[in-house]
């Protein structure tokens, strides 16, 4: 597949900006891939993403008529080139499910992204990065040296151009500093159907609640514990015939499912995320 | 088909309790159609459910011999007879759809009880309540009359020998004193996908939550709000094209089948309930 | 709500369709409150649907704007107005989930449509129809007389300008004559997850063969049974423990939604067809 | 965990089966740790599995008291020991999904087996045999030499005591002398919701016919293609917007996850099968 421009817009709703949109690229020759757009009434917002193919299309020429446009229309707006690799980050604990299924959809030609970079806080994720030829580091934590080990991690995801951190089964909670430096770029699972069952545990407490579906939450990390705009969910039913233990175990597929659904979305610049929402352009 | 009899026991576990419950109804020649058992090793407790043909079979004889077993084993167990049909009320408020879906499925037998009692505090529901020949009473409700209004109900509950309230979107809050009267006799179904969106006005809270799957409960009735053993749950999926009220139309869908999956099971006696929790026998 | 007008394009797909038709759009003042577009990049092709506010827009002169533009481009069009309310009849037998269901959506205002006639080779069908007030043919049928029943229905459903038929589980196969009559506007449910057990009896050929799920399909009906676009399915899970009894018992679960489904989006001119394909703006 | 023994019985239902060998296993002193138990009316068959702990059990003389029995009773059972590692080998072809995700399984616990050895037409499969250490074969197919393969593919499996073949997306057909040595020990994925789409490209069939949801199917192999005893099954919702190569991209998700637990549920000796059907104790 050829190159292709991806135009992600978030903006005021008002009359006529499909037609401005679409009509700007016409002048300039785009072929239009994909266009969806979406408005929220309520809010009174206009969502939209355009990919189209980049052969003999003159993109300085397109963004030089579209900024002024962008501006008077008030857009928040980004483009996306797709030759342009995102550079992804695994953080991983002792939980290897998720982690192993990413780098395995990685190798495979899934996941459009290099990974330059996994950190770890347990030793046990080291084999299969050196099998995949991945840098690892070790990075011991404790409640002592919060600050410190996330003064390093920053510092490795900066050193390695990092734009995407992906936090597959990752046991620390990350400072609201360490947040506030890769807003909307840091992709959280979280093993329940949140909101229920925030914080620790959860599976435990939904063993115990009784509930006849177990869930699992992909969402961006915000200051917030588990409380970020939400990219992707799923369940699995469950019934008294299941013990603690299968609930962990069934809980581990929905996990992988849905974490790497919301990266392969996110690498993709399907995702644009505003208040504690988020729009999934498929 | 012909009259069974079920037996349901919840005891403390213990070797034989197989052997000795499926021995005694050999002995009295009973012709087994189902049984299920299950263990819940971490409470030490075994759940049975057990169901034969009737025809032939020596009940007396049979409770006389259990009897002295059943006490000496613990057991907390009842007998129920396919003749015995169960009596249901529905309580309904101005939403009418799990109302008009049980009406529907009670009225083409697929819900082996009778519907002698219908109470409502909108006259709405009147019209199917004429429309299937079923008594149909309204009486308003408001905060100050809620004492006076439940008296009401409970004596309309003993006068037509209720034995299962069923919860069809009823909108007002039953206080402990009514829900004592019942227990693990009220059914209700709460239009989220508990323990998340508890309480009031649970679509509203999804939408602003952002969640991408909406879902509905049906439980017990306990006297702590939306707390009771959760009988049965569905989910479906919604993306960010769905706005609030697509939310609650999507949701009507869940909310029919499971309310109407957990009365089903009710009614054929298939669900024990311990502490938080159920044992759906399926 | 006020009222809306929705156009709906099919065309070769080519370089500034969504310019032109949003440009155009733009210049008459229309504020769209729905839009949204697909490519099939295999078969070339573009569908659209924009759906937009009609207080103060000109619709003949839009109209005369865009006639010569659709015929340049090729283009199938069509343009629907909210307030032309879709009129449409429902054919049934003796199996009464779907045909209930659907009555209860129409009464509680789920249907934007109305329904004018009632079809049915069965009598127990006209009690509903009755305490909705909608008239009821009664029309036996048999091999010998079928080309004569089909004269009467369709005399029926020209008389009654109807506009769209669903079959909620009428059990008769329509003849290519008929169905020619009504190219995308009769609506069935299969009992099955088509393309798996066509024909007669698919849930007792799903219960032999040994499947784990079961479904439902709703589709246009074409001169081939069971053959027409797909519109929606869904399936259920099963497990040994259930019978053929119970196969059917929650399958009708799964076509009253699935065929409830469908009726909406195409009341809500949703639906694009080509081909054995649909296009479902959601 | 201590040892379990694991007893799978099918045969003639009649009168008094649970209590017999629930007796009989009590007077032998049996810890019961799971029980379940099946009856199939119409076929009128019986089916059980009973788990119990070892310690202190008399596994020999039990077998010599129930063995009489069985034969009385005209059982066609079991005896597994949770002590006895089954020996599973890995079949793969190109696409290397299903087998990378029994590979991580396997090593990460989930999987109560040893792999001795894997098979593939390709050779691509090898660095994950290597990286986990398990012999690998490769053995290259054509139509020509299939029954010289099939005879060098036996010799391993018998050189190495196999008692399950996976097939984890292996491309090649097994004769049915291959089949016929290994009855209901071999377990394929097939990438449809059978029956629906047996045979080849089942993707491009779906694709074709515009399904609204895929599926994909675990089955053990007999002589007719795709025809075995279903074990599980899954589906995924797609939509219009979905490829082609999307839904090969979402069905490899179903794929591992049916294939997995059709296999974790053979190595717990969960699956009965008869006839078409398995019965799956879960």
């Amino acid at each position: 597949m050829s190159h292709t421009a991806i135009l992600l817009i978030n903006c005021p709703d008002r009359k006529g900006l499909v037609a401005k949109v679409s009509g700007i690229l016409y002048e300039h020759g785009a072929n239009i891939i994909h266009a969806d757009q979406h408005q929220d009434h309520e809010a009174g917002l206009f969502f939209m993403r355009v990919e189209w193919a980049l052969d003999g299309f003159a993109l300085d020429r397109f963004r030089e008529s579209f900024e002024p446009i962008a501006a008077e229309l008030r857009m928040d707006w980004r483009l996306e080139l797709s030759s342009t690799v995102t550079r992804m980050a695994i953080f991983v604990s002792q939980y290897l499910h998720c982690y192993a299924d990413l780098l395995y959809r990685y190798k495979s030609g899934e996941l459009a992204c290099e990974i330059p970079l996994i950190v770890s806080n347990h030793s046990g994720a080291r084999a299969l990065a050196d099998f995949h030829g991945i840098p690892f580091h070790h990075i011991e934590t404790s409640g002592a040296n919060k600050r410190e080990v996330e003064s390093r991690q920053l510092e490795l995801l900066q050193k390695h151009r990092i734009d995407l951190v992906v936090l597959a089964r990752y046991m620390q909670i990350l400072s609201p500093r360490f947040v506030a430096r890769y807003p909307n770029r840091i992709v959280n699972v979280h093993h329940s159907f949140l909101p229920a069952f925030t914080g620790a545990k959860p599976y435990h407490r939904a063993f115990e609640r009784g509930v006849k579906l177990i869930g699992s939450t992909s969402h961006y990390v915000t200051e917030v514990l588990d409380d970020g705009p939400i990219i992707e969910q799923d369940v699995m039913r469950i019934s008294h015939r299941d013990q603690l233990e299968d609930l962990i175990e069934k809980g581990r597929d929905l996990e992988r499912v849905v974490l790497s659904r919301a990266v392969r979305w996110r690498l993709a610049h399907r995702i644009l995320s505003y208040g504690s929402k988020t729009v999934v352009f498929d």
